[in-house]
């Protein structure tokens, strides 16, 4: 029995790994199309999220299969629920990032955001793909100080978009109103990818270490721009 | 050991209830602070959502102890997996109120969205009013008709959403670039509202007859303006 667990949970751990690379490529593609302007890469972002979505009902199911067959107690039963939940921050993140793309996509070959919001974005972009790096090594070595770094590097994040909106607010902003709208949208795309990444590292050292950092005073701050 | 299993269960099920009732009040108090300018109102809703915050987690711990202890399985395995996920969706919406009450309370005493835009936040303040009621008639009869009418309906906030950018990007707008961005963020966490009341009675339609209609297509469209 406890062989057949063990090798049913690796089942499933294998799949979470694949949705966090799956997902990494996401966030990768999603930031090439609004930040270069590759049509290529939203396309595939767009038609990837239905790999993402289908992955997460299959961890889900096999989860379920899990609790209901083998009855995992203590350590193995919060690794199955907190497997659950992964995958639904995961697939979370797919929606995103394909809401990123396709707004590169409606607007292309322009970029959605005028020129001078540009390198902010590309600044986001950039912390996005560390984080997208991060959440691949954090899955593959159940590595809680990767995920540590996560959780503590988000506020970086939060004041690159606090800053978009401060440009749209200042005398240098001379975009359109549509303009305003995506960096508005946009922003807060990136900046609710960031909030998962930091839910789905909190899942992690609870995995690894037992303990719910998901338990301190929640996070999704920065998001009103007061 | 039925007999504890379902006096648990029942548990839950009263915390669920509970936590819809408190995710109705904080929905419908934003919506007065945001529509009347009531800072009152935006007050309870900020101080409020610690207490559905607690009941996530409260909700969450008995589910993984009934795992533990009285390993369900069919129906009963899939009522509790599904309550876990009910928890996690009424979190967040008990956030986006919040974040409304935030933008409410920061402009107060004046609105945060520009006169020309109130009419259309109006309506949907008025169409998400109605969805919590449905969100806890749903949860208290266990009704898998109301919960299809909120999947039904919520085309309907999608459209009110759609016209908000429309407005936005009209003649008719005279907004500045703050009304705009407040706009376009109370405007998406409204339609987040909807998307997570769908998802919410996704999971009662499936705890209810079986069928999990979250199989169908994700929804979480009408997010882009294209």
């Amino acid at each position: 029995m406890r062989v057949i667990f063990n090798e049913e949970l690796k089942a499933v751990a294998d799949d979470l790994d694949h949705m966090a690379q799956l997902v990494r490529t996401a966030i990768t593609l999603a930031g090439d199309s609004l930040i270069d302007g590759d049509i290529d890469a939203a396309q595939r972002v767009i038609d990837g999220d239905i790999e993402i979505d289908a992955l997460e009902s299959s961890i889900i199911d096999q989860c379920v299969r899990l609790l209901a067959k083998q009855n995992p107690v203590a350590t193995d039963l919060r690794v199955v629920v907190a497997s659950m939940r992964l995958a639904s921050t995961f697939e979370r993140m797919g929606d995103l990032a394909r809401h990123i793309a396709e707004a590169s996509r409606r607007t292309y070959p322009e970029c959605p955001v005028p020129a001078g919001a540009k390198p902010l974005f590309g600044k986001m972009r950039d912390f996005l793909n560390m984080t997208a790096d991060r959440l691949v090594s954090m899955l593959m070595d159940r590595d809680a100080a990767v995920a540590e770094s996560i959780i503590t590097d988000d506020d970086t994040l939060d004041k690159l978009h606090h800053q978009t909106f401060e440009f749209a607010l200042s005398d240098d902003w001379s975009g359109t109103n549509q303009q305003l709208i995506d960096v508005v949208l946009i922003g807060r795309f990136m900046e609710r990818l960031g909030d998962h990444a930091v839910s789905a590292a909190r899942r992690v050292v609870y995995i690894v270490s037992g303990f719910d950092p998901s338990k301190e005073p929640q996070r999704d701050e920065g998001t009103d721009i007061d």
